[in-house]
């Protein structure tokens, strides 16, 4: 079974700053191995990505590295709300110049707004500072916002006002996709995107314990594994986002590698990996009648490069064996972080071969393309 | 000085539930020693009036106590969504039969959704509850939302969707004042309050302190009477709402009574007296060039009739002295609260007079109209 290349809108690849978890290479080397020829990073690596300087750094490292295509997210933040606004002749926060219009925003996949949590540099209190990115942002370039529940309501609003396209990051919960259905109606431009995670996943401890059944090793392991923001949901939101797939635009793993020490350590950082268990999940959902490969090629193709703006890959595919039957093992995986809360699981339709730009770039298990093959479709 | 009678659409009364803090009497005695003669009571009594017999409950107390006009909120709970479609055959929650066409929600002054903080049996966490008070609510009836920040901004969303007005009490923030400016510009149905204290005190300790200049009594007190939902805000914030006025519906007090012993005891509850403060507290800024009384008469009297769909009061005025100056205090009051965080001010401008529907209601200090005489503008 032959399917376009899959893009995935959101993936934390930890460079610069955390490679030990995972960096351009291994992180698209995982892209390619889980059926994406096109990855979207988001920008709270360290430093953030949020001005020329850094988005330099990420792009460098990318350009290098990466074995997919790809393009870069940049965050907004407290003190760059005027960015959209620069031109050639304008500065950085940090005095540095805007080189000219290839630079910010152009040469950026969107921007990243991050309206929960803590994100050190890229938090955004105030609303005021979001109403000033919405103004500034250029218009037809993506706005990403993280913001669950009340905030997300909120960032909607700021969509209806300044009457400008925004997608909601990882929606989990039934009252979220439900707003967004009425906002759609309503025809307020808001798109979204849900994890496989929250689709197959419920909060702790309904869910079976990863130290048994899941990670099939017998060891003990702390909850700090199933952190993960947004958080695993209750039953009732996992049926309301199955019950509203017509109003979900995309599938996106926001992939975020952390190692197995990190997660069973003290403070685990919240995040799961995802690129190379998405679409073994999405496939056997097919093939237990839950979702058709229509469903998938739309949610993880289709919608993703309208909504991002994203050009098409040509003589770019990928091969999938839909009977293959296999136990999902971090063990095969090429993400550097070891380990998978789908470890374990039996899943029906296995990755054979990734073709992309008239290259096989993944067959059979083995990534055959190298560092740097990827290029940057915002370049 | 003669100005039409003062609406204050946001009140707490007490009763039923807590009278030692207020009741009908003596909460519009207040109103009308302030220059009031209507006003609109908040639902979050003991019982709360969420159906047609807590509301009978409180109008019944109104009926023989009130003093000036008035109109009582039913609340939004998390059960009684579907009210605003009942008609006369359908039942409240608790089974009892909704009566006729002027049973609810027609004989209320409208719908208070508590969107924020715990309220009881009125709060409602989940924004799908929202939805379904903004689908079933009668467009044509009020909805006023208790909803700070981004619960304001997840609200005002609602009324965007819906397309229907949404009134938001109490604003007190920069970037609520001015994301509903923005919001307003885009054409979306939304009016707004603010307290008088949210415009003349800002949060401790740059307030100066209760203890002394305020209170004026040399003793000690706690931080509790500072207490107030929305909490008083900053300089920056109180000034950006000063440099909005425009944006600024309506002024409302608020009047949230509790006894000193119970603001200076453990677990002070939130809230301050207001009624028979705001107006010299506005028109002392008058006399110092802040406001005009245009701006009065606008925001106490000719918005909130038409925001909260109120009758004209035929032969209702009221007469200010504009010169007399008075220092602010709680003994002279007729709230039962016994106290005011104005307590010591120097005030500009003393209420003389007031006549309701044809008689002097009050003169000089004195309340001369009796339990009873107020009537229930919704009746």
């Amino acid at each position: 079974m032959r399917l376009p290349g899959l893009i995935d809108p959101h993936i934390h690849l930890r460079e610069p700053g955390a490679t030990h978890k995972e960096d351009w290479d291994s992180g698209t080397s995982a892209a390619l191995a889980g059926g994406f020829t096109l990855v979207l990073a988001m920008p709270n690596t360290k430093p953030p990505i949020f001005d020329a300087a850094t988005l330099d750094l990420a792009l460098a490292a990318a350009r290098s590295k990466a074995r997919c295509d790809y393009a870069q997210f940049v965050g907004a933040g407290p003190d760059n709300a005027s960015w959209g606004r620069r031109t050639a002749r304008a500065a950085n926060t940090d005095g540095t110049p805007v080189r000219d219009g290839k630079g910010l925003p152009r040469g950026a996949a969107g921007l990243k707004m991050y309206l929960d949590s803590t994100f050190g540099q890229l938090r955004l209190d105030d609303m005021t500072l979001w109403m000033q990115h919405f103004q500034n942002w250029p218009k037809d370039m993506p706005i990403v916002a993280h913001a669950e529940s009340r905030s997300m309501a909120a960032v909607i609003l700021m969509a209806a006002i300044y009457d400008r396209p925004v997608h909601i990051a990882h929606v989990s919960l039934r009252e979220e996709i439900l707003l967004i259905k009425a906002a759609k109606e309503r025809g307020i431009k808001v798109t979204c995107e849900v994890t496989p995670h929250h689709l197959f996943l419920t909060q702790p401890p309904s869910n079976p314990p990863l130290n048994s059944q899941n990670l099939g090793e017998g060891k003990g392991v702390g909850g700090g594994r199933w952190e993960v923001r947004p958080r695993l949901a209750t039953q009732v939101d996992v049926d309301a986002l199955w019950q509203n797939l017509d109003v979900i635009d995309c599938f996106a793993t926001d992939h975020a590698p952390h190692t197995l020490a990190e997660k069973d350590g003290e403070n685990p950082p919240p995040g799961f990996p995802g690129l190379e268990t998405a679409l073994p999940l999405l496939l056997t959902a097919v093939d237990s009648g839950r979702l058709t490969v229509d469903d998938i090629i739309l949610r993880m193709h289709t919608n993703p490069r309208r909504i991002f703006n994203l050009p098409e890959q040509p003589e770019t595919w990928i091969e999938v064996d839909a009977d293959a039957r296999y136990e999902i093992r971090a063990a095969e995986m090429k993400s550097r972080c070891g380990w998978t809360p789908f470890e374990g699981w039996k899943v029906k339709g296995r990755l054979h071969k990734v073709v992309l730009r008239g290259k096989t770039a993944f067959e059979d298990g083995k990534i055959l393309v190298k560092p740097g093959f990827g290029i940057n479709v915002r370049g």
